[in-house]
């Protein structure tokens, strides 16, 4: 998963930029990267840590200009964990730098054309850099001297035709402007607003609304599945369709887990869905367990917090915190001659030992991938002197990979592949394991927008919305993360080109 | 207010000091500072930053030893922003290396006294120096070759009688062990602990028990005032009270805000006193105003939750997270030409609009100290939609300043000095100022332990536990804390010799 | 002024760039460069700073790849002191990196061109940009998806026909192999070596000879002026005439002060040369002064002792070192409140005063620009106790701006615009001021190599040898090369976007 | 060997000792540090590196203060490649920072003392560290609660008593003044000088003349052995001999090889001196080999240029620069899985054919250690075309260890260890070796100051001016140094807490 945003506005946007990817730095804390445009000249800076680290003065200084571009990043789907920093940048047509949310499930395909139409090189494994260069033919293609709305809007049509997945992207094109769509299906968020100043209207895109709200933007709206929005130099804001059959499908683990509560994507606000996910687990425990002996609901932290008041409230029993998260987390450092300690949960939750003790307590989380975490927790909890542990999963069983963007281990490593949930309540040591239901789950967010008739709910279901994944890609995909699984537990370097591989990156 | 830790152990302690001082880290994030001891060597790494910052692998890979404290430093009372990172060295006697948590307000005098006696020179303005060169001075006096733990234990006594303050110190001497001890009145934290290991038994001195817990080492107990612990490189625990006239009267802001919940301080859990406390405010709701037309109570994140949740249980309102807090925070660059932007609540919280929406709405914070973030928050609860605003703070009103180890503004900077509640809900904007009776805290917290009879309370009322504090000191402090406020409101630069003045620190 | 290097070998090639540059590193101090190029992708690192500063252990280790090009960077006449590390990189056609040494006349004219003809931004203000995108546009134009040498050549001949400006480059083709080519004139330099390893012939290209030498690379010959060279990556070696109308006319320069001694140049051993420059200053000295009262030469180190050690043997009077050189320059801070300080030839040269003592003294300079400098040195020797102090310079007056990649202050701003040697030595402030003859100068290097019959001369009498140079382009540089005095002697900061308008490179 | 500077003047003092220090890097260029005293406090900036990349503008800034003194380090004798960066500091009494150049041969023995009688813990293995604390502790005995010169001198003159070896020291006391001093043979050099201000006169004391020159200030004396210098803050100098049975005996090497030609040490100039060794070296060819077939004289650059120019002119040969030094010089960067390459003096030194080319060549050197680097010369010379390759060292055998702060490989490991001249010439390959006879050496110095009658001269012949170097201290410096070239042949890592046992130093 990753975070973008893009902005023109009427004095310099480094620091707006700087804030809004702060905001969304939950999207993503192992790269960051900025390109701000002032008269013909880009500036760039990015790298591998969090916004805080990546851009220091002396960067912010260089980085002039009334427009640009910013993005945070989450290793995605297709790349492996050494993929780039973000944004990317081609020279022809233009000067164009861009970045996106997402993932593509043809890439392989789309970087050998290019090369063969464009003799275009790329030189990373990044999806991003074979979607900039696909964009760039295609403007390139249509020859203008000096590219208008339309012929942008033109180019992202090609791109939404050639490219396959789930994906949000903005780019900037030198002296032009910035443009913004997103894939056809809607999978990734994004929205747009505007803020007034004396010197005229300033507008941003970005991938949560959060990140206008912070920065004083008020939101206009979501943009729509397939549509593009430019907004040039001087600040005027063209929008238009670019795909056909489109079609509303949001990924539904934003609501769940990646977006931040406060922030309302696609009309839904992602506070009052996660409450409803509450109370529809609080309604299937009653469903099914009429005389439950409950004593305490206690969130996992964060996440999970919204979703289990609730499900507390509805339930009518107590809900208490008793798991203390360290705001800190350390590292573990490799010592010569010593052999890596396991990285214990402790160093991330504490129990709070009178909460449990004595008790039959529900533990909410908000959905489990490995369970190697959950089972520790409930160890935890044990430990702290609960007489029963039980579980609960704002989520149902996470049995897929996902394509569209959200890293997520080969399906055999997760927990509930080829799992019950009582088997997965077994191995992660509970006394009672409760997932959502799909449907349920749906029904949380659908109740505050009901014209979203469809979700990408792919680590569900296995089913893809964009209708475009191939057997094949998702072999490709299942192998590559289980050598990568594997090299990780050898302890071997995994890619030992990491971060190397790209041209404009090193410092 | 600082942290501090030491360990005597059986492999190397960096690790663990290094976990420690990262759960630790909530006491300060200012500086970091670590010493380990390997024979007759000491090293050490101390800097500006936070735990994760100040340590990296080249530092971990030389901090050799299986003994070694660490501190981390938020600026304390009686030193100015420029205040040095701990721990200090002294080479002679034997070598010592110290830590502390608290301030001493008789700093000035035994500087005076010890470059008297003894010709010592302190270069910094920190007390920390001016402590272990008391302790050095006294050590030294007793003239041992090789020191026992009966000379550790009368070097302690005779600080006692000449330190006056709240302290928690730990301190390594070279080749001997980890002495740690706590001032008179026991009004800083300091616990002990023990982790049984293959090669035998392991002890860490800490100043919260949150930092045993997630290394695996188990409570012993809470050091008594005026008491030290002695811990030889072997493992040999000595402890013993160096201080006549001793009492216990704790800091009570620690279990207001200062201490982590889930530690258990002088025998009382943090958590449920918070809870109590917020008990004892929906208690005074209910007896000042018995109709009152509550909604919804929202907390003002992240310390005031637990109270928040169980004021509203106990008022039967219902408990919501109306605010979402930024957990990255940037900041905000001084660009040439422009000026500074004054950061704004906004880019640390962000609203859940539907949570505020026609709603009276209780507020509750931990404490209100300027007052200035409370406005604010104010507004954007008012912006948000609320019908009404009150403000509830589970403490009283501060209004004197702290001179024992929390670096406070001065008085006149306290919104509560010279305004009653009434007025301080004027000025904050809210349609009620609710704040915590005196007494209803203390009991709040006495109700876990009974034996503790008194408190430090002087940010309520102005009653110094000690009783050393003269009117010319706080005159003093008073004047200084007022110059910094103003150099920093003029925007000139305080302390340009800001972490310079340090013969070793300077990287 | 700058160095290049190119190489294509049978194992990792990052070392021997990296040692390559260090020999070539007198060429430019500024900034330095490489990339290398494993299977399809490339590798960079580049930054301001020496050859030992710009690539440390962690670049290294990511620089993969059997062939690779390297650059050392002297900012250049055309382009500011902000002008951008090399190499620079194009993704299309193939991927190509290229790094050069020279000046266009032409650059502004081809930006505009090559936006027009194939819509390519140029994103500083740098001629290797723009050379790269010619380059790329007529590779581009072929339109093969797999380049042989001959279609190389062609681009390289379209290059010719359309740059203008001394220019020595080496390029990069992604999974090809690289190209080096040399201006039709030949004024910059650039030969080839060969080196036999087991594994089978590696080759080199470089500025000079020596960075062959060093790497135990044999030298192949002089590339001739207009020539390219293909080498393959499986180190097939192409070599082919791509321009017509070539003549030898080398920089004249490069023998008097920029090569290296133990480099040769088109046949010449740049030590040889000097050495005749020394005794053609000798025999002039015994033209029209025979009866000279000279009692000992003494150089101003470096460059010159070559020269003045010959001369005083042809003179039959005493050499000696009157002047140590500092190795080791330090800096001058500038501090907050103070006023900077003049830098002082002091802290460059240092005389000894027992050779100066009552003596007259010839010193000896390569050549004399600014005269700034040769004026202190001249007070100093009085200082130091000379009777007399003459001054000698191995170049003539040098009047004229050079466009050819040298960099050198405006006209106004050289000793001797508009001055004859009368009155030059009048300025500096010594006794006799003698310049060598231009033909002398001539005579002192085709004496070891009769062929050349031309040289490029410009900066001694504004003949600029490629024919190509307008009016209107000497009167922007040398608008240009004032500004930048000014704003330099205003103590203004020149180029406030320094090393941030290139996109790729902020660190 | 190392580089000291102290100043006291009417302005802030950093930049001139920066200055200074950069001036004296040829005497140590692994580590460089600074102690300012602005008031009562010390500031501290010191590093392993070049003083132009320890000292930034950041510590600069910090670095206030009128008076401070500065070092650079080369590592000594005594102390392993891990000794520490320098000035150190103790504070008590007064707070005191120290530097110093040489060595001390009762180290252990020192260590031991201070600790018993005053419990001073010595964190590292530098003789400094200990000299600090014994001349500390002798102050400390005087019990002045402020100290005058003549305290100072007493304490001075215990240090004489106490340490055994060879040092020229410089301190700084808080708030007092600095003080240096000789060793009573004076074996390390020390001058002093004065430079006049407008607020009157400012004091500097350094290692050579040339750093007085360098800054405007005038040479007042060398300071005499035994002899100690005070400045008090107020810019009042006092000196007083603090030592009995003084002798003037300096280290001959100094005038070989180590201080800068431009130098003039006990009224000595070093350019003079290694003239006057040519001349002898010449004479002494002319005594043995009076129908010598040398056709050229070529230094080993560059501190040999001096002497090999007055042979040739003395011989009546010609003189040449055949060798090219590479000024920048590179690292091999050790690539994992890569064997490291031996480093070449290729990369040093570069040979210009034609100046070698069928000659009988005579290479001077000032003098020859280990060897190994004049054997690859040799072969360099015959590659080059060479007929005869001759050597002469302007020095005598290097047969013995030095223990008075030149650092110097195990005597086992010296090629004149159990050779004579003639098997050392087979060893290296040469011709004809010729050594300087050690009376020729002494007296190319002594006739510039006939008043120096006696020298350290100890790694020629084995004397030990001191008269304190017992059999048993040479024996474990000769194991200790046997142990570190083993440990570095066999690639694997000296000094495993290499800057580590420091407790200030690492940053």
């Amino acid at each position: 998963m990753c975070g973008i945003v893009g902005i023109v506005a009427k004095s310099y946007v480094n620091q707006t930029i700087f804030d809004a990817l702060t905001v969304l730095q939950h999207r993503g804390q192992d790269a960051a990267g900025m390109v701000t445009c002032e008269g013909n000249r880009f500036f760039l800076r990015k790298d591998n840590g969090l916004v805080n680290e990546v851009f220091r003065t002396r960067h912010m200084k260089r980085l002039e200009g009334k427009m640009g571009i910013g993005h945070v990043r989450y290793p995605t789907a297709g790349s492996s964990s050494s993929a780039e920093a973000q944004p990317f940048y081609v020279n022809s047509p233009y000067g164009i730098a861009l970045a996106h949310n997402g993932n593509l499930t043809n890439t392989e395909q789309l970087a050998d054309e290019i090369f063969r139409a464009d003799l275009r090189h790329i030189n990373t494994t990044s999806d991003s850099e074979v979607l900039l260069n696909v964009f760039a033919h295609e403007l390139q293609a249509l020859g203008k001297l000096r590219p208008g709305p339309e012929d942008i809007f033109k180019a992202v049509e090609r791109v939404h035709q050639r490219c396959q997945g789930g994906y949000a992207v903005v780019a900037i094109i030198t002296g032009y402007g910035i443009v913004a769509f997103r894939d056809p299906c809607g999978i990734r968020p994004l929205v747009y607003g505007k803020r007034e100043t004396e010197a005229g209207s300033e507008y941003m895109v970005a991938s949560e609304s959060v990140a206008l709200d912070t920065s004083g933007f008020v939101m206009e709206r979501d943009l729509e599945p397939g549509e593009a929005i430019f907004i040039d130099t001087h600040g005027q804001v063209f929008t238009q369709q670019c795909a056909k059959d489109t079609k509303l499908a949001p990924c539904l683990f934003e609501y769940v887990y990646l977006a931040r509560p406060d922030s309302i994507l696609d009309g839904i606000s992602v506070h009052e869905a996660r409450m409803e996910m509450g109370i529809k687990l609080a309604e299937k425990v009653m469903r099914v367990a009429p005389d439950h002996d409950i004593d305490v609901v206690i969130p996992i932290p964060d996440t999970s917090r919204t979703s289990a008041l609730e499900m507390a409230n509805k339930l009518g029993v107590k809900f208490r915190e008793g798991f203390i998260k360290n705001r800190y987390i350390g590292r573990t450092f490799i010592m010569p001659g010593q052999t890596q300690r396991k990285k214990s949960v402790r160093q991330k939750l504490n129990p709070i030992r009178g909460e449990f003790q004595d008790k039959v307590v529900m533990l909410v989380d908000d959905s489990i991938v490995r369970g190697t975490t959950s089972k520790q927790i409930v160890q935890m909890a044990r430990e702290a002197g609960a007489r029963k542990v039980y579980v609960a999963s704002a989520a149902p069983e996470v049995r897929y990979p996902n394509v569209y963007g959200i890293d997520m281990p080969s399906a055999s490593e997760l927990v509930a592949h080829g799992r019950t949930a009582e088997e997965i309540g077994k191995y992660i040591g509970c006394d009672w394991m409760l997932y959502q239901d799909l449907d349920d789950l749906k029904a949380s967010v659908t109740k505050y927008n009901p014209e979203i008739s469809e979700f990408d709910t792919c680590v569900f279901d296995g089913l893809y919305v964009t209708g475009t994944v191939s057997p094949s890609y998702l072999r490709r995909l299942e192998e590559r993360r289980n050598d990568d699984a594997k090299a990780s537990a050898e302890g071997t370097k995994i890619g030992d080109n990491e971060s190397a591989d790209l041209l404009s990156r090193i410092e």
